[in-house]
Order: structure tokens, then C-alpha cells, then sequence
């Protein structure tokens, strides 16, 4: 047991949690809770840490043999940056998804063994509609809260979404925050940062996808244009929306509807509003 | 200008913000930016702080002659609670609704004068559709997240929701995290805080509410419901949703379809995905 925070391994983890380019280096990225833990695709688990309470209590996790690094609570306290520590912490391999990726809405096979959680063609909702057979993606620009990041995924992998391309200007998906608030879909959405947007948008389209900005301004409401073929939304800065030359690539403009005195939605909330509406579209066509 | 972050009116203000017991034997709550200056009632407008570099920079915004106090940048900073503080921060009376204001979707006189920015009757979308004449209400049960509840009240706003009723547990909603993320919306959207749910939930039922838990077991997908009427939306903590007691109140229980392995989705995404769905649903009715 690591009793000391000064201990090297430990001072490499919180290296690895605060600083991008350690990560990035590495490749690797940190992620803390059993829900992440026991979510993890296996073949890119590379490193356990759990605390001295937390292992006691919940032995039969790691029954399986995998070595396990075991912290005092004092100092796993210290590594953790929640207020309320989960117990276990998990150093895992980044994923390198193709721009080609975000079309399939599948976790790329990687080499050894694949886990059940991240097989790929279960993208469908437990109703049984819609589906991963149309590309629905999002495009991100200077994107910089970790928890609307976070909580796009989540939503886009339960809206059915196929892939997320960021552009320049968004926060690192790995941010211990972003990882926090994708309640385990950072393990099986795709994404891809791009740094010429315009260059990838227009790639994209020429393989179908239709662009729509979600824009104070847009052309018409959103739940006029139809999502049923392969469709994709952008969603811009929290404050300053989109620059102008991304929204001129877009093939139309939705706006959603404000009433009252609100200027503009949280973005993680209007990215969710409008996936939806792609879903709710797309089953009803179905039916 | 103050100078010391010891003098007396800084504690205060600093005790404000961080104590809610301060706050409501005060029956008061800090806001902090200029947005949220700009949008202050003037008549529950009871103290304004700015930092000596914001007051040179912005001194029109205070030519009306209401007092000000000055704080050099390093005291503000002090106060502030943001990573890149605002400038400004105000001292505002706290408001207090009665439980069925929560139908009317429009802020109560207080004596003397009113501002532009809360006078009754425009919560009607800028598309001159939807609008306040048929209540939606959200219930809010054990939800603890200051952000999540700043964005519901945001999102509220923007959907054209009457108001909001929040049950045992939730957080406080002057805590500053929650007035900031509700983006001003803390102004315009009538809230009730209720020490008996069931209670509150019945008499608003029997005013014609009618009320649909946001549940993973609910027994139709959420857009198959009709919103048409006065309806409420109940949404329930952000790990265990609803209690079973609270959901057997409702009229009916909806369900968000969800691909992939998402087990929920956020709160406020969710309680966000149902608004606009009845907002959705309510302009369309009027074509």
C-alpha cells in the first residue's frame, strides 16, 4: 500500500490528471469511479488505483487477477479531485478514431480482445427504432466548458448520434471533467479533433452529411427541417455562438424557439434539443 | 474604495454569498456580472460592489446616481467566486411567490416602480407563437446540483414554462453556481419551494395540472404524450431520479428513448428535452 504523496507513481497520476500534454504524450487518460472502472473496454485498462477503504469493501471487483495498485485513503483522497472520492482510478489508452469514424457510430476494433460494452451496432435505443444506419454527428467550435462537453456525449450517445468532430478552440475530451460528466460514453462515442474544421466539414458533406447551425438567426425553427437522412448539427461557443465562416458552411440555419428574456440555451442544452428532435424524427419515420 | 479584504461590508457581502442562513434571514442573494446588473429590478436592487478597474472602464452604466461601492480589483477578486471575475456584483431582495404564481408565468408587482426587463405577460417566444396563457410547469425533487438547477430555470425560461416547484432536498436557488447559470432567468421565472410535494403536486392537479414523471420506466415515449393542456414535468435526483412515491402522484410517466449503454440522461438535459417537446407541441397546435 502507497501511504505517501510523495510517492512517484502518485505523483505521476496527478500528473496525468492535470496536465493535457503528459497525457497526450503517453496516451493515455485517467478516469475515477467504479461506474468507469467497470465500463472500461479491458484490452485499454493499462493501470488500477484504488483506495485502502474502497478495496476492502468491494474486493469481488478485482477478483479477476488484474493488478491493482492500492492507495491510502489519505493520499487517494489527494489524487482524486471530486469532493466525495469514488474509490478507484483507472489509467486508460486514448482512442484515435478516423475522421470516417463518426459516420459509423461504432467503437473501432482494437487489438485483443473486445469488451461487451463496446461492441460495435448497438447503437439503437432500447425501443428498437431508429438506429445507427444514419449518420447523425455534432461539430463542436471553441467548445469550452468539461462539463457541457461531457454531457454531449452522454446526450449524443443516447440520442443515437454516430460521431463528434471538434474543432479548434475546444476543451480536451480527456479533462478529467469531460471525462466525469460522459457518465462512461467517452468509452464508446466517437470523436475526432480536427484543426481545419471547414476543410473536414465540406469532407464530410461530400459523403452526405447535411450541415444545420444552430443559430440565434437560423432560417427556420428547428423542428421544421427534416434530420431523416445523414444530418449533422453546430454548435458553437457558450457566449459567442458560431464564427460566421463555419455557419456560412452549413446547408441551412435552425434557430430554437426562445421565449422570455433569454438571449441564447446553454449549449450542452441546445445540442440536446435538437439530437433529439433528429431521434424523435427518425423513429417517427420508422414507425 | 475599500482596500482590505477585513473591512466589515466585505465580510458581509462574502458571508452572503457563501451562507444561505445569511441569506434568507436577510432576504437577500448576489448576483455578479454586468448581465445580471443590467438586469436587476431596480426595485429589488438593494447594493451595488464593482472593482475600481471595472467602475473606470464602465462608469456610464452607473450614471443613473444609484450608490455604488468601489473595491480595488484585489478585494473584488477576493469576493468573487469566478476564475476571471465580473466586474460587478449586486445585493438583490429575494423573491417570494406563491404557489399559484407557478400557473400564471408571470412575475408579481412589488411596490414601486417596474422594470421593462420582468413586467408580466411576455413569456411568449419571439416567433410570436406558444405562450403563457396554458401553464407548464417542472417539479423538482432532491435535485442537488446548483448548475443543473440554474440551467432548468434557463431553459424554462426560453421554453415558455410557467414555473418551478422544488420539493425536499433540492439545492438552494441563491446559491450563487445556480444564479449564474440560469443566465438571468432567476429574475423572470416564478419558483416555489415546497416542504410537502405530494401536497402541492395535488392542489395543482386539482387546477388542472397534469403532471408526467420523466422515468426510465415510463410506460410511453416522451413525444407520445400530449402536452396540450396545463402540464408538469416531475424530475427527480440526478443519481436516483424519483422517489416511487412522488412518481405514483403522476398522471402519467413518459420515458426519454436512449441508445447505446446511457443508464440516464443528465437532469437538466432531460428536464430540457421535455420542455421543448411541450413547447414544440404548443406551437404547432396553433397553426
Amino acid at each position: 500500500m502507497i501511504t505517501s504523496t510523495s510517492n512517484a507513481r502518485v505523483k505521476d497520476l496527478i500528473s496525468l490528471k492535470k496536465r493535457a500534454k503528459e497525457r497526450n504524450e503517453r496516451d493515455v487518460f485517467v478516469t475515477e469511479g467504479p461506474k468507469m472502472f467497470r465500463e472500461t473496454p479491458p484490452e485499454r485498462l493499462l493501470d488500477v488505483f484504488v483506495s485502502d477503504g474502497f478495496y476492502r469493501r468491494e474486493r469481488a471487483l478485482f477478483d479477476d487477477g488484474k493488478p491493482v495498485t492500492v492507495l491510502s485513503d489519505r493520499v487517494f483522497e489527494s489524487v482524486s479531485d471530486t469532493r466525495t472520492p469514488q474509490g478507484v482510478l483507472c489509467v486508460v489508452r486514448q482512442f484515435h478514431y478516423r475522421l470516417e469514424d463518426l459516420m459509423q457510430g461504432r467503437v473501432p476494433e482494437v487489438s485483443g480482445a473486445q469488451t461487451n460494452l463496446s461492441k460495435a451496432g448497438d447503437i439503437r435505443d432500447r425501443d428498437g427504432a431508429a438506429g445507427a444506419d444514419t449518420p447523425l454527428l455534432i461539430a463542436l467550435e471553441n467548445l469550452q466548458d468539461p462539463g457541457n462537453l461531457g454531457t454531449i456525449l452522454r446526450t449524443a450517445e443516447g440520442a443515437g448520434a454516430t460521431g463528434i468532430l471538434l474543432g479548434p478552440g475546444c476543451v480536451d475530451i480527456y479533462n478529467p471533467k469531460v471525462i466525469r460528466s460522459t457518465m462512461g460514453s467517452v468509452y464508446r462515442m466517437p470523436f475526432y479533433y480536427t484543426e481545419n474544421l471547414k476543410r473536414d466539414m465540406r469532407l464530410l458533406q461530400q459523403k452526405g452529411v447535411r450541415w444545420y447551425a444552430a443559430h440565434l438567426e437560423g432560417s427556420v425553427p428547428y423542428d421544421e427541417a427534416s434530420y431523416d437522412g445523414p444530418a449533422g448539427f453546430l454548435i458553437g461557443n457558450e457566449s459567442r455562438g458560431l464564427t460566421e465562416e463555419t455557419a456560412a458552411l452549413a446547408d441551412q440555419s435552425v434557430r430554437i424557439p426562445m421565449c422570455g428574456q433569454v438571449e441564447s440555451l446553454n449549449a450542452a442544452v441546445a445540442a440536446s434539443v435538437l439530437m433529439y428532435e433528429a431521434h424523435r424524427q427518425r423513429r417517427n419515420a420508422k414507425k
